[in-house]
Formats: structure tokens, sequence, C-alpha cells
């Protein structure tokens, strides 16, 4: 059943439209199959890019879709509802053009958006490090500036599209310890000395794959900074800001699925006589899901809202990421509950699920990141 | 400090400040001592009446303020986190007069609405009764007509403002058993034979009295009822849903100011050698207080604009009710035990917050009510 | 690190340190890949049958240990937690002796009891059925009585060991509708037109086998049947009691070992300096966790000792398989993100520990259904 | 309904059945009117005495029970639940009185324990001070030694039977700053320069006073010592350990009165044509309140077992008084949204149970600092 939408212009919603038919027709009937193979669905991206759905943020001029982050995101959400690989990796894709379409230079613009937002370019986004998960600032990848450009060594973890993926938006220390020494800098997947490792073997997003991404003495010119030297912190915290949106859309996305397919089987399976969602307690366990869903939306949404209205958004994205990605977990726990025995199986999809949703909790910064963002800004501290 | 708030204009924007003046300098002042007497505040009904606040959703034909309800609950919000009697005092009034602004004659509204909006008609909402609390089709309170008008025997329960109101807003049965055989009445509190009991002695909440109503052959004329004869319940119901949507908003407001309080409280509180605050423990209680407030007030604001745009809210004012009040005792509680003893004691409000915000949970529909309401709009369930 | 156990004999002392050594060395390292290859480990059966670990709460005199369920159950909760398929097999075989052992005649005791505790002998539970998940009494599988046996015809769902079994305990209407008209019979899985389907595709649990067991015409003889005609049911509900029991020990065996991985990892990994186990937001998390750890055991073993004191433990043993397995999802969550983005790999144990604990939730009644009777008990309603 | 208790004894059976019949009769039918009338219960500390039920856990010697904690605290219960303001009066009697019968000399015991444990003498614990609630050990209270005695100055917070205590159990600075500069000394009320405040204006445990205790220059002699000088950080800490206990015990009095109420009320109570206990969605709230009540005694009675047998139990007691007291506050919440409207009157008792189990969440180490405990238990951390 569609989710009635608030849109804030007819335009939008005929591109919400657009979303849902694409996501029920050519996106949700692979989710499963796509998912037990481990088969990256790439041609969706492509296919993506050809409907103008893969750059609805940014700027018509280089291909976008001049749309607000409350019409985005709302994509984001229908996609990820019908596959988590595809809404997440739509997020993560946005997220690694950002730099560029943000801070990039004329020039930079000109050369990569047309293809990031038209499907032909797949962007992952370089920060994590091993050693600096939660702590971006403590990262150690170098580097070293020359004459005619960089030469780059480390390996970056824990990258959504690694090895996959046709660029890498990468954040490397050029200068001293700490936040001012790090860059943002635009890396070819084809540039010699980039390797991906084999993908992590994770409890679902199979689909997704997952990578440490090294660089080997990999040498990049001087027009693969992107934004100031030393600037790349502040690009990656911006950068992450909206990125928190994109998974907070994600796992309502998620929740909602969870909860349609909840509502659907209660409505058939019978027990004592009727249906179960005629037993009360387990429609009161439906109420209290619906109306997390429904929170959640509504907090990202005021977050997107504050966003698109130029006001500072910072700690509404992270309120927005950690109710929304909590939610999804247990929602999508409760979903299964429903089903019952059936719901344990591979026959619905509510295990994937709830499988799903865990990594919602930990992407982009932890949840227990998000309190921290969420506590400092309330107290001041620290 | 203040909320930030979204308004949809700038005279809403004007409204609000107004609104944060007198909240702040007339009403929280009050608090604390008038709950501690159980001094209703009729004044302050009258200060807001004259301050065109009491009819900020009705039209301005007749004294309101032609506001859209995203600014009215706003408005009760902030009257709510400065002390609830007021707060939900304004709340149960706009309800009272729901029904003459929405379903009156032209005479009625003529007659009675400059009255209620301007401060000298404080109105109650009588619908409840000792034994149908949940299931108000089922009243009992008889309404006899005749040709000059009806005679009423009866009474109701749980009634804000009873015996202090200047009319009652009754729902009354004139027909047969069941939904349809009920009638919506405007009664005068000086009818004779309408009279009510000493005020309930409660947890919190004990400056807004809340008292059992008795008819006792009350004679009102023909030109009492409201509606249509045996429209009664549906404009209850009708009226319900606006209700819920502000108790919502005082949930938030209650919510709120506990929140202040305890941010306050441990920016102050030291500890271990430095501030409360700065313990990642509590901390992240704060974060995750923040975010639910933040929610909840997304949640019915979104169900706000819902009914402002004239589609269906009822689903949504019911979530927003249940979620907002179920923060509020949460967050309140949790406010307390940010104060450690101190939170404890009446020496700071947020142990009156917390004895108010259980109110919250019960009227206009226990929360119990909420989840058949919104597990029925699910599942389609009976 | 060892749970520090309170046990009432030095017996029962010296036989859970057998049962830690055979889970720490023989059943733990084989975990992970058995349930990679959904390996059933049938072959640790027949070691815990030759330790003498098959039949604890049973008499010696047929091979059992003659232990009190307070013991027997601590065995259960040391092995699920090394690895769920066996502890949970255990449990499930246990239960399956159960009928034989508790109202067999002497013959069955003499004739099935030392295959059964000895480990000859793996039993399955065959009492849901399709359409009769949580409502048992409405079984529809036929047991038809003649001359010199039973013919049985129906299927059973969700049989744990289903296919890998060597005897089925099996609960079908002799007689006529409702509670009354069911019977347990003893089936040889080897018996003719007796086969299952093939296992549920599981989202964990998949080196345990569940499946659909078909009884086509097949045939037993009087002597199958275990306890009166028309026992079977009360039969099957004293049985779950103790049943669900052992769920409950299984469900805290999970939760310990999922606590005990996210502490170990604590204090391993380090973010901003130190190890996070010292970030207070991480460190109240874990005492969570361990909080209802404890209580969650606490709860069994205290239903254990009613049990073992021969006192009503019905309720008690619903309210200890509830909590337990609630707690159980929600540590193996929470232990999944204190491992970050390493927790959702599958190179530590916490993700397949939160796969694990969500059948917990549902195999042998759901908590809805737990709900249900420890409701009953307190209200005497229905 | 009387809770089906484990005892260990028939003596201890036979004292909780006295201890029962005591709290039934001549104690819970005062609570409501003491509370309200802010009355403290002398007399029945008197009564108890009498009746042996002041030194439970003391050496029957010098007036005691000779009981273990597991009896002990289950008569802390009993009177929790009939009136928090004996029960918990009780335990922190028994905490007074704790250095002296564990710490003291053979002179102080025979001397001072039997007025203690014969309703004689009423204690106080004086730990907390205004600026070191959390953190014991920074307290700055002085007691100044010379050849005669001690001259003591300072003042003591949140002092529970402050101003109505016969003695005060002082943890005062004999030595330099930090925990080893720390001593115990018994200090008669009627000690010149000892004097109360006016007790705190509390949100409930009115009839229990807590008040600041002042020591102006007061004298008391070098038999004031209890155990060695500088022990008396350790002697509080020990103490603390056992009266984290009787809070857990009188979380669980509350928890399980309110319990009570409420399915006594759902019995009753009609809506919907049949008593509310027989809605689904009531009677699964009160199986989750009934589970976590039992949960909560369980691992009480388990910390209790522990100390009993001499076994270290500071982790455990620190958990049973976290999860218990989380327990009594959301059951007691849950209780009044069982009763409704009622439920916020002081026509029943649960407005009043909701207002006590807050201070237990709080008292003797609020639930950060059991957190604080359990998690350095878990990982060794600081």
């Amino acid at each position: 059943m569609a989710v009635e939408r608030t849109l804030p212009t007819s335009e939008g919603r005929d591109l919400l439209e657009l979303v849902r038919e694409l996501a029920v027709k050519e996106v949700a009937p692979r989710a499963a199959e796509g998912e037990e193979n481990a088969e990256f669905p790439r041609d969706l991206f492509a296919l993506l890019g050809r409907s103008g759905l893969l750059g609805l943020p940014y700027p018509s001029e280089y291909g976008g879709g001049d749309q607000p982050y409350e019409v985005y995101l709302q994509a984001v959400e229908e996609l990820a509802g019908a596959w988590l690989a595809v809404g997440l990796g739509l997020s993560v894709h946005t997220l690694s053009s950002y730099p560029v379409a943000a801070f990039g230079s004329d020039e930079q613009k000109a050369h990569l958006l047309p293809g990031m937002l038209g499907g032909d370019l797949l962007g992952a986004y370089c920060l994590s490090e091993a050693h600096s998960g939660s702590d971006a600032s403590a990262l150690s990848t170098r580097a070293r500036r020359d004459a005619s450009g960089y030469t780059v060594d480390g390996s970056k973890s824990w990258i959504t599209h690694g090895g996959r993926a046709d660029f890498y938006t990468l954040f490397a220390r050029t200068g001293g310890p700490g936040a001012s020494g790090i860059s943002c800098l635009y890396v070819p997947a084809s540039t010699e000395g980039v390797a991906a490792d084999a993908p992590e073997r994770k409890m679902g997003m199979s689909a997704s794959p997952t990578a440490v991404v090294r660089f080997d003495g990999a040498r990049v010119g001087t027009d693969a900074l992107v934004g100031e030297e030393g600037a790349g912190f502040a690009i990656a915290l911006s950068a992450l800001d909206s990125g928190r949106l994109g998974i907070a859309a994600c796992a309502v996305g998620v929740a909602q699925a969870a909860l349609d397919a909840a509502v659907d089987y209660a409505k058939e399976r019978r027990q004592f006589g009727r249906p179960i969602a005629e037993h009360q307690g387990l429609s009161f366990m439906l109420a209290d899901m619906a109306t997390k869903v429904e929170a959640a939306r509504e907090l990202y949404l005021a977050a997107a809202r504050r966003r698109d209205a130029g006001r500072p958004f910072g700690t509404q994205a992270a309120m927005a990421k950690l109710f929304a990605t909590d939610t999804a977990m247990q929602v999508a726990t409760d979903a299964v509950q429903v089903h019952g025995g059936y719901g344990y199986t591979r026959d619905f999809p509510v295990e994937r699920y709830m499988r799903e949703a865990k990594v919602l909790q930990i992407v982009e910064g932890t949840n227990q990141i998000q309190r921290m963002v969420i506590g400092r800004a309330l107290t001041g501290a620290r």
C-alpha cells in the first residue's frame, strides 16, 4: 500500500510516482534473489540515472533534478523499502557526488557531474579506516603532494560499493595531524594502485559490496583536489550531515516495508478463529510500529526542510538518523514476530528487512556517535 | 531556551512570539504556587482572550484568529510548557467551542462565539460518564425534548473546568441507544439544575478542576441544540480528533519544559569534578530525551498540517496523541532523574512536570484507545 | 569467561564443569562453520549421550542423570551459548522424550528410554500444524484406531529435527474435535509412510533442520500410545511448560555469549584514544545488557526450582520464556552494535547470535502466547 | 493477594506470615492518610521492634533475628508494599545499625544494638552531602579529634529520618582528603550542636522525613568511633551494598502493590461490555508488568543468597537495585494507566505508588551510579 505523502510541488509528486513505479516494478522483484546471490544490481543504478533519479538534489545544469531534499529523501525511502541495496546505494552515491557538486571547481563540475548524475559513474565514499571508525579526524591514509599531483598510500575500510564503484571520493591526509591536515580527492577507480579487497561477508546487504579499498602509490593529478587543501574534514562532516538524512530515509523505507508486510500478513493469517489482526495484543503492536514509523518519517522530513531552507540541520539530522534507524530495527524485529515461524524463513521478506535494518544503526556514524553529536548540541559540552 | 520553530507565515511567527512572552512573563511564574494552592487561574484565560489567543483557529469574523492548527497548536505547546493547567485549559476550551464554531447555526455563532473567543465564556466539554469512559457511545445522560426545549438528567465525569466553566458543551441522549441517539447541547453553567461536585483530588493539575457535573432536570431551550439531533456523536468524535492534537501539543510542551530544565541542571551540577552534562551516560540520556521530543513535535505538526489542508487526520492525531504523551511521561521521569534528589523536591519544577505528564496519557482517549483507533485504521478490523 | 553459577549439589557442580568443557572444546569451535554449511551435528548428540548429558532430568534407572531441572537447564544454557543448534536440540530432545518418561508404561520406558537418553535415538516433537500454530487444540492430524494399531494421516509443521530425528513424539486426533480428542503416539522415523519435506530456509539456525513431517497412512501398533487415549493435549501442555524453561535457558545462553563477546570487544577496541569500554555511554549499555541477562537467568532458575519442588510452575515458565527471549533479542542486537561494522560481518559471532535469538521469541509458544498465558493466570479471565 | 514466596526455613515462613499480617492490618490502612498529612509513623517502628522485626539480619544475642538476608529482604518488601515510608524506613534503620553490628566493638554492640533492634533507637545514615551526592569520597564534614573525642562540623543532605532519628551513623573526615580520610561515628541525635532543617518538600514519601542534618561543634567521645579511624569509607561502601538490596526489595514491594491494584481494578472495571482484564491489549500490559516484577524479585533474592553464602554480591546488588527500581517506576506508571482517570486521583493508591517509586531510582546511588558500578565490574575499566 502506497504511503500517502506530502510533497511540496506537483513536480515532486510526479517524481515520487515515477520512483514508486520503478521501485515496485523494477527493484522490489529482484531484491530477494539479488541478496541470496550477492549480485550487485549495477544496472539498476544505470536505470535510475537514465530516469533522472540519480541526481535529484543537484543542479539541472549538470543533469540533476533541482529538487529539495524533502523530495530526494522520499525517493530514497521508496527505493530502500523495495531493496535497501538500491536505496542505500543511491544515498551513498549522492553523498560521494556531494563534494564535487558543493565544493568542486566549475571545471570539475562540468567534467564529472554529468557522469555522476547520469548513471555512468557510480561513486563510493572513502572516509572510514580500520582504526578511525568513529573518530574520523584521526585517519592516516596519506596523499603526498608533488609538482604534478598526489601519491596516495593507505587503506579505507567499510567502503560501500568498494570494488564496484567507478570513482572514490577520498579523504586523505595531505598535511599534519588532526582535522586540518585532511583533504578531499577525486580518485577514479581505474587509477593504478587502487584496488579493493574481497567484500566483507555480512549478515545482510550481501548484494551491496562493502570492502576495504587500498591505495598503493596511486597517482592522481592536482585537479583531483576537491575544495581547498586542508578543507577535507569540513567537507566530510558537511557531507555526513546530508548522508545521515539519507540513512534516516533508508531506515523509514525498510521500516515501512516491514510494517506493510506485517499488516498484510495479520489480515490474512487466522488463529483462534479470526484474523490475528483482530487480536488486540497484536493490533496494539502494529499500532506502536506504525506510530514510530510515522514519527521517524516526519523527523527526517523536518530536518530536510530545514536543510532546504538553508538553516542549520546537523543536530536534526543526527536525531533523524538515530530515531529512524532504531525504529527500523525494532519494527523489523516485530514484523518477523507478527509472522511467527513463517517470518523466520526466507519465504517472506521480513527476515531480510530485519538483517538489513541492523546495518543502518551502524553506518555513517553509529547511533552512539549520533548521541554524542546531539548531546553536545544540547549542553555545549566539550 | 526558546524552541526554534517553523511557522507558515510571519503573522504566525509574531503570534508565537506574543505567546512565548505571555508564557514566560505571566504564566510560568504562577504555576508552582497555583498548583500548590489549587487555584484555578481564571484571570489568565481572560488575559489570553484579551490578547486574541483564545480563538486562534476560529474565524476572525467572531473574534477568532483565522490561524491554521499548525500555529494554534504551537501556542498551546508554549503555554502548556509554562503551566499545563493553562495550556490544557486552552485546548479544552477550544474543544468546547468547536461544535458551535463548526456546526452551529449563524445565530448561535453570532450569539456565542464572541464571548467564547474573547475570554468571557470559559467552556467545558461534557462527554465522559462514569460508566462510559472509553466507550463514549454508551453514554446515558438523557435530554428529553418537549415543545419548548430539553430537560436534561444525568451526570458527566472527569469534566475539566467542571464547576468553573461558564458553559458546558454537553453530549446527551435525545433518542434511542447507540451512537445515533446522541445530540449536542449548549448549556450555560448558570442553568438551574446544573451543578458540579467538589473537584477530584488528583496527583497533579490541582489548579485545573476536574469534577463530576450533574444535570438534574436542567432546562434549556430548543436553541440549545448544536447541529442536528442525533448528530452528537459524530460531532463529538470530530471534535475529539482535534482535541487529541491539543493534548499532543500539551505533551510536547511539558516534555520540552522538562528537557530544558534537565539540560540547564546538567550544565550547572558538578560531580566527579565536572558538570554532569559532560558524563557521557547522562549526555546520552539527554540526547534520547531531546530526540523523542523533536519527533513528537513533528508528528503533531504533520497531523495539524493535514488538518489544515483539509485531509483526513484522525489516525495521525491518534498517533500524535499516543507518541507525544508517552514521550512526555518518559522525558519528565528522566528529567527528575537527571536532577537526582533535588528533582524529587518541590524546589525544582520537574517533579510537577512528571505528575502533570501522567494525566496526558489518560485524557481524551487513553493511550489504549488511541492504539485501538490506529490498529483499526491499519487493518480495517472490526 | 565462565558464569559463576549457583548449583544445589557438588554433583551438579561437577556436571556443569563437564558441560562447560564439552561446550568450549567440542561444540563452540564447530558452530560458525556448521551454520555456514547447514550441517546438522548429529555426532554431538551422540557425544552428549555417551557423556551422560542427554538425560539429565530423567531417572538413572534408564540411563538418566536424576538431576533437578535447576541443573539440567544450566547445562542447556551452556550448550546454547556455545551453539544454539545443540542447546536447543537438547531441549527439544528432552521435550520429545518427556511423554514416555512421565506418562509411558513400564514397558515403554524400558524399551525406549535407554536409547533416548543414551544418544542412539534422537527425538522430535510433532505438535504444531500449519493452521494451528498457536492454537494447538485445533490440530487435524488423524490417527485412526483399529484392532492392531493406528493409521496416521496428516502433516506437522515447524518440526525441529524433522527428517533427522529417529523418532517422532506425535500428537494426533484419535477422537472428536477439541482438546479431549487428542492422543500422544510414539512413531519411529523409519515407519513406512513417514517422511519429511526439505528443511525450511531460515534466517538462522540453518544447522538445525526445521521441516514439515508428513504422515501418509503410517501404521503403528497399539503400543505406540503414550498415556491414555484422549490425554494427549494434557500431556502436550505439561511437556510445553518444561519445554518453555528449556527455551528460556537457551535464550540466556545466547544472551550471555553475546554479552561476553561484547565485553571482550569493548575492552580491546579503542576509539578516541581509549578502549570503548571506558566510554560511559557504551559502558552503561553493557551494564543494562548484563543486568537483563542476570535477571533472565534468575527468573528461569526460580521457575525450575518450583518445578523441582513439585509446585505449579506454568505461569513462571511462561514468564521466564517471555523475559529471557526478549532479553536475548535485545542483548544480541546491542552486542552487534558494540562491535560496530565488525559486528555486522561473519568474522565475529554476534551477528549469528542475533539471527539465532529471533527464533527463540517464536518457538514453543510465541511471546504473544506467553502473554496470554500470564494474563489469564493474573486475572482468571476466559 | 499474597505473593507465593520461597523461604529457606519454616521459621522464615512464619516470620513472613507475621510480617504480612502486620503489613495488612497495621501498616497499609494508615498509609494514605499518613502521607496526606506528612505524619511520620514512629510508633510503627516501635511496633516492629516489639514484634522482633527490626533486627532480622542481626544476632539474636543482641535482640536480632539471626535471619538471612533472603528472609529479611522479603520482610522489607512486604512492608514497603503496604507503606513505603515504613519499608524504606526499616531498610534505612537496618543500614544505620549495620556499622555497629558489623564493625563495632563488643562494648558498642552490647550498649547500642539492643536499643537499635528493639525499636527504642531509630537510626539515620549520614553519608551524602550537598556537593558529594554520587561521589561520596569527596565528603567534607569534618570530625576533629582531640584527647577526649571528636568535634564535628558540617552538614549532611538527603538524610532519611533526619530530625526524627534517635541516632546518626555519621561518615566524617577525620584525616586527609579522599576515601582514606573518612571515619564512621555514632552520634546520638540529642547531642548538642546536632540539628535538622525542616524536611524537604517532596513529590512523595512526605511521611518519611528527608532533611539536612547539621553538625555545629557537636562533641562525641572517642567511643563514638565505629571501626578503625580511616575505615569509614570502606564501611560505608560495604553498608551500601546491603542497603541497595534493601532498596531493591522496597521497589519490588511497591511494584507488586501497584500490580495487585491494577489486576484488581482490571477485573472489576468494565468497558465495551466486559471487564477490561479481558481486553487483550490491557491483559498483555498486565502480563509484562507481572513478568518484570517477578524478575526483579528473583534478582534481589539471588543477590541476597550470595550475600548469605558469604560470596561477593556488590555487582549483583547494583543490578538488583537498578532493575527493581526501574521496574517499580514503569509498573507503577502503568498501574495508573490501567485505572484510567481514577488512577490519577487520590481515591486509589496507585498515584501514590507512582510518586513513591520515583525516589527509589535516586536513593542509595542513582541508577546512573549503579550502571557505573556494573560497567566497571564487567570491563575492569578505571
